[in-house]
């Protein structure tokens, strides 16, 4: 069942571990046929060299196991969840990789300072509140998405294909797994940059709107330059 | 003699050079058979690359060698006597790595910053404090555990399996001498995470307790829900 | 056509990658042909894995296609601008190399802290003011390169062998090609150098002038002394 | 001639490429045959991938060439000056290393913030002042030479085994090649720590005396107690 996709959220998994973005079994990848209304995810805490295709779980997007005999990684409940209310994303990965993590756990959005940020995200990389108890003690993964999508409120998330949970790490996602990937590995190194300019310069300015709309655009939507399209 | 134990504490120690935690020989890990009384250590300043299983110093849980031609780790002290005072630990590392070191140095605590800290640290990371000048020009490697054991009154050592010794550096363990290695690694990451969270925000908060506790026990104890168990 | 270029600005790609300087396809570099007044550029947002001598552009200096299927680098209008203004370079490269990159983004010039930095770049590492919104909406990667050429009124593009753009990121160049990815090799290694300096000692100075002569002459014009000359 | 000490001086070179300690063809190690008086050092410029024990070049130790067809490195001068001022010593180090080249162009000892620095330094890592004008125009090499023997003036070198010269980068050394590279690795990695002490806590206070001493005699002179000696 979903063997190609099965094969593209492994790849997926497997790009973060090639990145240097997960450490042991951290982090998780997952995808989406829109068609069938299914996911599929990482298996939680397997070791990534043994994984295979066939290890990883098919859930409906309400985190109900379809086809599978592991336990789903922990954080479906927030995957699925993003499916459902960003309809034009295909893949969601979580991670928490060392750069982008220490921006969440300082509950600070990393501003837009440059270029290499403004070719994937259209502003400052959105950081949530902290959870409330309620929310934690409640269904936690669950309201980590909750909460994403609120932060999501007006925003379009091809646009800003990433989020900090405050205190916690990085989610980031895109068109389909492999995209999600991307948009992590960039998040990461985005993150790197920012934490190294205020190193340099404590109050550092976000590049000029201009700048930011041309280096976004040049690479999304009708009029994007870049590359062999 | 104790082959089995030989093997896995090869292996722990193995797995820190894999993992960047050691430079040349700096650093060791150490194995406990519960029932015998015995302990399986590295020895002192031998290359990793040449080590075996027989290389390895068996001692009891004084420190007297019981079989072996070599030295043992000049940190075998601390290790028999944690053994001793930490009845539920089975395995014992200690290393010099770069930003756990770090942290030892500054003398301070790691505060639990976000959620990959809280998953194996129930609160922050402790540091002993500075050992007194009697205490250094006496039994020195006896003496920075005991002003481990004495900073852990009141806490369970398997719910912060590692500590900071001031102005010196990380030891971690675990119920294995495998998971006193992984817990070593985890504690350098979430030291080089915990230190980029203070570059970018010198007064950077701990998480909520409500947090703390639901990532900590979604991994440890009774209710654990990850990995495949 | 252009046989051992095309071959040249393909290793001189490579190199960017082998060290560590490029993520996916970020980054270009390039080479001209001065009497044929060709220039030899990657192609836009391939993969380096792939890329063959074939799949490089070649275009004469007003940026226009002479040979080639694929589409160029989308910052070719800014290499070839410095060709045309700098008659003494060979080579341009282009990265988001991460500290050099900070820098940029601080908008801040590398002061000249040591002799790593006065073997290649004889003073501070120029950074070019931020781009006005005129010159961002105009032709962008064209006014790039002309906020370059303004910034270095007055110097010698072989003694300062790179540039930081303000919120953007870095250029270098030099004799050849390769040259020119060896400067942007040590530009970004005196970037984080002088990240790390900063970090020791907010307000570190400059080192003399006479340090600065000395070593910048020592490998660079007619009284050079290093390597095998 | 020397083919012993060759082998063991290209060794040393080699070590500092495998431990990152080099960029490209910076950096230089040497070894002295104290009963003949001759150094025999690593050519200027020549990439350490193709280095042979036949290229190294043999001097007296007024820096005269003996035997060799290249051009020995630009700073054989100190070297040179280093072994006859220090006469314990058999090998020496240099290289621009990222973090204590850092410390370097900062112009600040590196203080003795825990046990990793005390295992091989008996205090702070000496840093020279800057060099004058005069001694940077006159013979710069030799009085670079001359800034850390006065610097060294009441300290034991092999208590010491490195500096830092102010504005440039650091010299190690030891009683061999081989110990050399090792203590240049050591300083790397202490400065690396220090680094990031001082980021966690900008007043962090050096370890006490008796720690240091604990420490260094304990790898050190006539009580030693590691390794397997």
């Amino acid at each position: 069942m979903l063997e190609q996709l099965r094969i593209e959220v492994l790849e997926a998994n497997l790009e973060l571990v090639r990145r240097g973005l997960v450490l042991y079994t951290f982090g998780n990848a997952s995808g989406v046929d829109r068609e069938r209304g299914l996911c599929v995810i990482k298996p939680s805490g397997v070791p990534y060299e043994k994984m295979t295709p066939a290890d990883l779980v098919v859930t409906d997007l309400d985190g109900k196991i379809v086809e599978g005999s592991l336990k789903p990684s922990s954080d479906l409940a927030t995957h699925v969840l993003l499916y459902k209310r960003f309809p034009a994303i295909g893949g969601v990965v979580h991670t928490h990789s060392r750069h982008a993590t220490a921006w969440a756990q300082a509950c600070r959005e990393i501003p837009c300072f440059g270029t290499t940020h403004a070719d994937y995200f259209h502003g400052s990389v959105p950081c949530t509140p902290l959870l409330t108890r309620e929310e934690i003690e409640g269904d936690y993964e669950h309201n980590t998405g909750e909460a994403i999508v609120r932060r999501f409120e007006g925003l379009d998330p091809l646009h800003f294909p990433g989020v900090l949970v405050a205190g916690h790490a990085p989610f980031a996602w895109g068109k389909t797994a492999a995209a999600a990937a991307f948009n992590a590995v960039v998040l990461e190194e985005i993150a790197a940059m920012a934490l190294e300019t205020v190193t340099i310069h404590s109050s550092a300015a976000p590049i000029p709107a201009a700048m930011m709309d041309k280096h976004f655009l040049r690479k999304h939507g009708p009029n994007a330059s870049y590359g062999q399209k």
